[in-house]
């Protein structure tokens, strides 16, 4: 079996632990919604990271399928709620919980997620576990410290540096607590599981501003959702804020206008596309996906050389080279 | 030292650990309105029956603060995410965070509070900790669950059953989370902590109950809010259902009228209050509230005779007589 295939085997394995997960169906306005949720797929990037983490350490990945789950139901609940503050209307080509219900309705099945996230997790048989919830925790706590300051940076004036730490919290922290709850699992050493965290926020990193690079140049089928989506709600990406620091008079001027506004149109979005490609923010933008998974890399040159940690080193390079 | 200075000095306990539970100030939009909710006091009756539960099975107290401090911040998130829901205004006298602040604010504030929750609760040292957790997160569960019953009840024709069933969920959970959960930290026996559990239960019942009782007869300024809110919401309380069954011809229009009605005068809600009292409904309310806590305070005698167990006693009775 190749990588691929494993990949895919693995995301069908939490697949259809999700779907299996929640029995209960009333109170219906709950369950419904939360179901449509924990349905709606996704890549599951972060729970087959825990799984992968585990193995390398030498555990099985039976052991942290709990955990991955839980850290899936885990992203799942700040989508939702994230949805609802950014007033984003659909999500993989789905519409969003607020939209298709109500904001009521978002606001509880994000709690209840959160919830049956803890639940899956504290499933997991760990000498280890009050570790695990509390990293687990520490995850919750700075992803919510990561969107605050994602929301005040859409009325200020920030740096690039400050879009790294708000993206350190807000994806990158949640993708180290995977791995790193997948090393705690798998019983790892300190120098594992500080290697496999290490690994984790710096390929969340990557995987972030790859992000804001697709939000771009991506392909809108693919990506479920509309291209420019991220020029349209003014979010301060790395593109924006590289760009906008060396943009020269007309195009600076053209930048902070789109920025300001509700409203954009697709020309919009080519005129801002191309300002990104003039001053070269998208190629550096690119530049430091490739040096952080680079970076991410090298701490997995930490560990044993196992099946799992080569599988680690393709997961890398997908991060680098997907297109949606 | 008697029980009324006792419950003092553990709320002031409770209180100081909240204080300064909180160390951090970034970002600023989200630890301002998170330390404003937290230092809104209220009566710490959740923290308080931790410390007494596991006092009354032989624990020290001290073991059982950090608990008690995770399900006061836990209760806590929940009031700031159903007052967004119940577009509430005010709460103990001062403005609700998504009034004070906006909405956003506040779902992202009441996240937050309830991952600290968890960030408290697993920093109890027991060789019991996942049973611990585990119990907290089913209360999480259930108050979301109740919340959405709650909700789906605005809407829809139910009973005093349905009613009763709801408020398990969103009220008894809740503190009966808090006497398992001292039980459990004060290593209590199988019994002891089923004894605590059913105690919690119904005295949280009872406090409901009594809740809905104190909308209609307490005092304004004692309870921070205003006399007939649940009728003014249309909250289909233990009055209104049992008051609706059995009032009749002219009576039951105008409960109906009012009930559907979002503006109401401070005329209608003494007539509400008339309807509730010759129905007999505010007689069986007040009932059912002395029933519970004589049923619960049956399930103490289960207990060894110890002073925590004695000043359950007296917390049972507090309950029973508060008017506010």
């Amino acid at each position: 079996m190749d990588f691929e295939q494993k990949y895919h085997a693995y995301k069908a394995l939490v697949d259809r632990y999700l779907a299996d997960a929640i029995q209960a169906s009333q109170p219906r306005s709950l369950y419904q919604p939360l179901k449509y949720v924990l349905a709606g797929g996704g890549k599951r990037i972060r729970p087959i990271l825990v799984l992968l983490a585990c193995e390398a350490v030498g555990g099985k990945t039976g052991d942290a399928l709990h955990a991955g789950a839980g850290i899936e139901i885990l992203h799942n609940f700040t989508l939702v709620h994230d949805d609802i503050m950014d007033h984003a209307h659909s999500r993989r080509g789905r519409a969003t919980v607020h939209t298709k219900w109500d904001k009521n309705v978002a606001i509880l099945v994000g709690d209840e997620l959160l919830a049956l996230a803890y639940r899956m997790l504290l499933k997991t048989s760990s000498p280890r576990i009050q570790d695990i919830a509390s990293v687990f925790t520490e995850g919750v706590v700075e992803v919510c410290e990561g969107q605050a300051y994602d929301k005040e940076f859409e009325k200020k004036s920030v740096t690039v540096d400050d879009y790294l730490v708000m993206i350190g919290k807000k994806t990158g922290k949640m993708v180290s607590v995977a791995t790193e709850i997948g090393a705690l699992i798998g019983n790892g050493s300190d120098a594992e599981v500080a290697a496999l965290r290490e690994y984790g926020a710096l390929a969340g990193q990557a995987f972030q501003i790859q992000d804001d690079v697709l939000d771009l140049t991506g392909d809108e089928k693919k990506l479920g959702k509309k291209i420019g989506g991220d020029v349209q709600e003014g979010k301060k990406t790395f593109l924006y804020l590289d760009a906008y620091r060396r943009a020269k008079g007309g195009d600076r001027a053209l930048l902070k206008e789109i920025f300001g506004n509700g409203k954009i149109s697709r020309r919009m979005v080519d005129e801002v596309r191309r300002i990104y490609a003039e001053t070269g923010a998208l190629e550096r933008a690119r530049a430091r996906v490739g040096q952080d998974i680079a970076e991410a890399n090298q701490k997995l040159a930490r560990l044993k050389d196992t099946q799992a940690r080569a599988m680690l080193y393709w997961f890398s390079d997908m991060l680098l080279h997907r297109t949606y």
